[in-house]
């Protein structure tokens, strides 16, 4: 593992690489080398591929950068749709070999366009929880105007409890601050009405305890869907249940709006004549909410920073993800979650520990983790 | 209450009057009795406004079908934002007599604007649970192209079992027998995966009891966000919670992809010229998601139909949903019901009665109602 990248302008020298995972993903590996070494060209990043060595040899020699980016062999991929058991199966599967160059500080985070299970599940049993968390969560970012709105968990974590959606809150503050740069991110938490009584029952504790008040957390109070692209705040916290639906609800819309449009184009020779700009703004709003354009969701709460990036990413959306993965390990990321979660328990957790039924909060680790692909 | 309509076709004479609040929404009484008047004269429905007798009978006049249209008093309304309570202080609340109406066989169903919260919980109380129903469900019914798509639960239920989303799902087959004249509608299960193992606990059971098999019920296996407007199925189930927010998450990208639209046809003069048509395309996408088209939710599971109209309702809406509430009421809804359950509970409930834990299933009743606005 050598080899400093020979782009401009260089990232500060205190930084590890980024290890890429070239296995995974519909397009891997053609698409994900072609995405890291345009990383490498344009942002002048350093990274680090993980993958089938010779097959990555010959991509990187087609692109005429042989030799330029260090390479870590690993035999065996995550197959798609394989599940939570592909972790202990595959012990030298790319993204293990990957977590484990984080581990080892030969690597400041990972990018992988693997199947989102089993990148969650991998890398939750290399890399571990940070201390003091409970559950991972999948941070996405949506394209809302003016500014963009977080939006966790979105899929790591499907049965929550009030405490991790706390946590969350506290994940996602952090995030915001480090990828956003925005300083006081207001959170708000995904429910069914705006009074603190509507919710289930995890949402209405999890109100309970933010209202309370968390140290380092600015609680806006509830939110419903229809408020999750209009900028009401900047982070938006809910289950990985919920939090995946009304992502892909949202994809479905805006795919329908386009269809409804663009049946109106075909259905009048006059229409077509002016529906150039309508249809490539409706394009660019269905790409901004693609996520090949905002680099892909963020696993949060491990000892190591990995970003997910979707599974039919091509070269364009790997590079935007190896940047984002490159942003937040340079923004210390995991650091600055560490002390978010270290406020939060003081803060709360010290003064009553568990739920109001005066149980143990459980580490909800014994529960199997399900994401979606 | 006495007064035949005046209008033709006159409906079959067996049907009941169909109960109209005249006191909840934002637009009431006027809105909600111009809907009503409409529904009389254009559709020749059988109405009975309840409400304050002298301001109903103030605006039949105003209309010149004084006298014409029966009216059965209420002092009082259920405000809106009043929650649970409300059922329990106001006895006499327009909803609470129109329910009587309907328990006393001199109305066929409810049509109100009023807060939806109120409304499930007044008509809980009243009308009660049909038996071997677990758990009401508002059915929505989608604007998908080419049949639309009826989602259940949309908020009534916010914390459900796995028995319930399985009752659901004979729920939503009665009523797109009913409602839409689908004679074996697909059901699919929304979660967060393809596979059977993809969920939450309540949703990963409940696939369990699915698809083993319920009588009458088409199950068709789990379903993704992405696929609630592209007619995967015909019945979506899932519980009110996650309902809600995915309702609410189309409206509102629907509506950011309209202003997206807007925002490129102001930035450019020649754009404005050939705009309008696909500006109106999807303007009726948007009003078709508004709930003032599809005639507003449908509570299930009560020993009598009750139409929640969107709170924004105008007289359009009002009259949509007095016409839903009729044919519902003509198809014998509560009878479909009724039949649908109790061949679910043969099936299934009567091998296991219980979740895998052996405790019985508790009713669920106990649990505080809680709903969107």
């Amino acid at each position: 593992m050598t080899g400093d990248d020979p782009g401009s302008p260089a990232p500060p020298v205190t930084t590890a690489p980024v290890a890429v995972d070239t296995m995974g993903g519909d397009h891997a590996p053609e698409q994900i080398i072609a995405g890291a070494v345009e990383a490498v060209r344009a942002h002048g990043l350093r990274l680090v591929l993980v993958g089938q060595a010779p097959r990555i040899r010959a991509e990187l020699d087609r692109h005429g950068v042989a030799g330029d980016i260090p390479i870590v062999h690993a035999e065996e991929a995550l197959a798609m749709g394989e599940g939570a058991l592909a972790s202990w199966r595959k012990p030298r599967s790319s993204v293990a070999v990957a977590c484990h160059l984080i581990k080892s500080g030969r690597a400041s985070a990972l990018v992988s366009a693997g199947t989102t299970a089993g990148v969650v599940v991998t890398s939750r049993l290399r890399l571990k929880a940070q201390q003091g968390v409970l559950r991972p969560a999948i941070a996405v970012t949506l394209p809302t105007r003016p500014r963009p709105t977080v939006l966790l968990d979105s899929g790591a974590t499907a049965d929550v409890k009030p405490e991790s959606l706390v946590q969350f809150a506290a994940l996602g503050t952090a995030y915001a601050q480090v990828a956003l740069g925005i300083e006081r991110p207001r959170v708000g938490l995904l429910t069914i009405g705006a009074e603190p009584g509507k919710g289930n029952k995890v949402v209405r504790r999890a109100h309970e305890l933010l209202a309370g008040g968390q140290q380092g957390v600015e609680f806006a109070g509830n939110i419903e869907g229809d408020d999750l692209l209009t900028c009401a705040v900047d982070v938006v916290v809910t289950d990985g249940f919920t939090g995946n639906v009304a992502l892909k609800t949202m994809e479905g819309a805006v795919r329908m709006a386009m269809s409804e449009l663009q049946t109106a184009i075909r259905s009048s020779p006059t229409a077509k004549m002016g529906a150039v700009l309508q249809r490539r703004r409706l394009q660019e709003l269905r790409d901004r909410l693609d996520s090949e354009t905002y680099g892909g969701g963020v696993l949060l709460g491990l000892n190591g920073t990995v970003v997910i990036a979707h599974g039919a990413s091509e070269a364009r959306g790997i590079t935007s993800a190896c940047v984002l993965a490159h942003d937040l390990a340079a923004g210390h990321i995991v650091e600055r979650v560490r002390d978010q979660i270290a406020a939060t328990r003081t803060s709360r957790f010290g003064r009553r520990h568990g739920d109001k039924d005066g149980r143990e909060p459980r580490p909800e680790s014994e529960q199997p983790p399900f994401a979606p692909e």
